[in-house]
């Protein structure tokens, strides 16, 4: 069990969410940012660096977007759907247009398969937790 | 003039947005991530802590929204409505929140009157750079 | 399997530590960064805040450097000891600071007895990487 | 003057270092984590991609580490030297390295000759804040 899904279970205030969800989202967020970050090091190491560049824009994209929404969502005193909503939609469109970058490249570079993996992960949490919210 | 400023004016690549709008929105995240995080330490600070909570806790999503939106509008190499526009969403609504909450307190706080301004700029800055992307 | 132990499996350049010490820190520096940032919320929501106080500030700084780390730990491609050393032991001794006050409150409130968890074993991963880096 | 500048000045708490250069180096922190993530975006551009695959992992630690040193060194109430001095010597030493390398491209990219102004006034900042602290 994360040590996100076992510090909800401690928090006092209601959730905005299900706490299995919620839980979820945060993972994902937290294991995509690591992803995306590790990632865009394998992708400067590729000897064809003009076929990489809108793939270490996209990642460095997506762990940016995904840090910032693991903070937000995290944070459940002081929900706001304002906020929430379109921080979630953003990062559910980056974690799909990564996913799908890193997609193209994952047949033939196996650092690309474990980055889409993430991605995809992490899009389809983050579109639970949207459709879950209050 | 700030580095942003005069990096933009250096790109190669074209801007999705007038360079000079791009560069305010940029300065305006980057005050803003500082003035939060500053902040929150200064409501920390205060003698009536229950009385901050809320302050603290946007100021933390701010600082968090800002960061991340700064990197996005930086990389303009890679510019997505679908990413961009969401994320400048949840940005101008954050930034709208902490600057309400922290003009509640401005009155006797003087950090929270200089938290409220950072936020009231990056919100205008963020709305202009919406309104001018492609 | 983490995602970054995966990654780290299809790099091409070589690694300056062993890989599963490099993947182990990177993962307690992930897994830290998550439980900190859910740490501080619930450190909020607890009815005593003055005695919350120095935790939300440690869990701050442990976030904040953790999440650092993380990425200069996997940026292996550049590897540079001035960097690497230093930030490694200022990850080190916040992670100490944010477990021994984690656990002071650890006896009565479940969150921080979480956290603590995340802190003492994201300390000792960083001292093995540490010692293993060449 | 700067939003950091201000929101030192309304601090109750006891700074430990003096506050002009506290505030010189959070805003230098500041803007070397707004140059860097945006001469990553310039370097992406360039058409020789191998020539700056060593700036770009500079510019990112140097990014990470200088804005986690912002938010420990604005977050003073909570100083702990054994965090502080590491931290902001790894700052330093990154600083340093990203300024030379973008000083090696400065002659012929003035994107990377504003960066490497950004490295160059955030090391000296930090070392006079590595000087003033208790």
């Amino acid at each position: 069990m994360s040590y996100a899904r076992r510090l909800l279970d401690t928090y006092a205030s209601s959730l905005n969410a299900d706490a299995d969800v919620l839980a979820a989202a945060i993972d994902a967020l937290s294991d995509c940012t690591q992803a995306c970050v590790a990632d865009t090091e394998a992708d400067l190491n590729e000897a064809d660096l003009a076929e990489m560049v809108t793939c270490i824009r996209l990642c460095l994209n997506c762990a940016d977007v995904c840090a910032a929404t693991m903070g937000v969502v995290a944070r459940q005193g002081e929900y706001d759907p304002n906020v929430s909503r379109p921080l979630l939609e953003a990062c559910i469109a980056i974690c799909s247009s990564c996913g799908d970058e890193c997609g193209r490249h994952a047949p033939h570079m196996p650092h690309c398969r474990v980055c889409e993996q993430a991605c995809r992960r992490c899009e389809q949490a983050c579109r639970e937790l949207l459709a879950a919210l209050k």
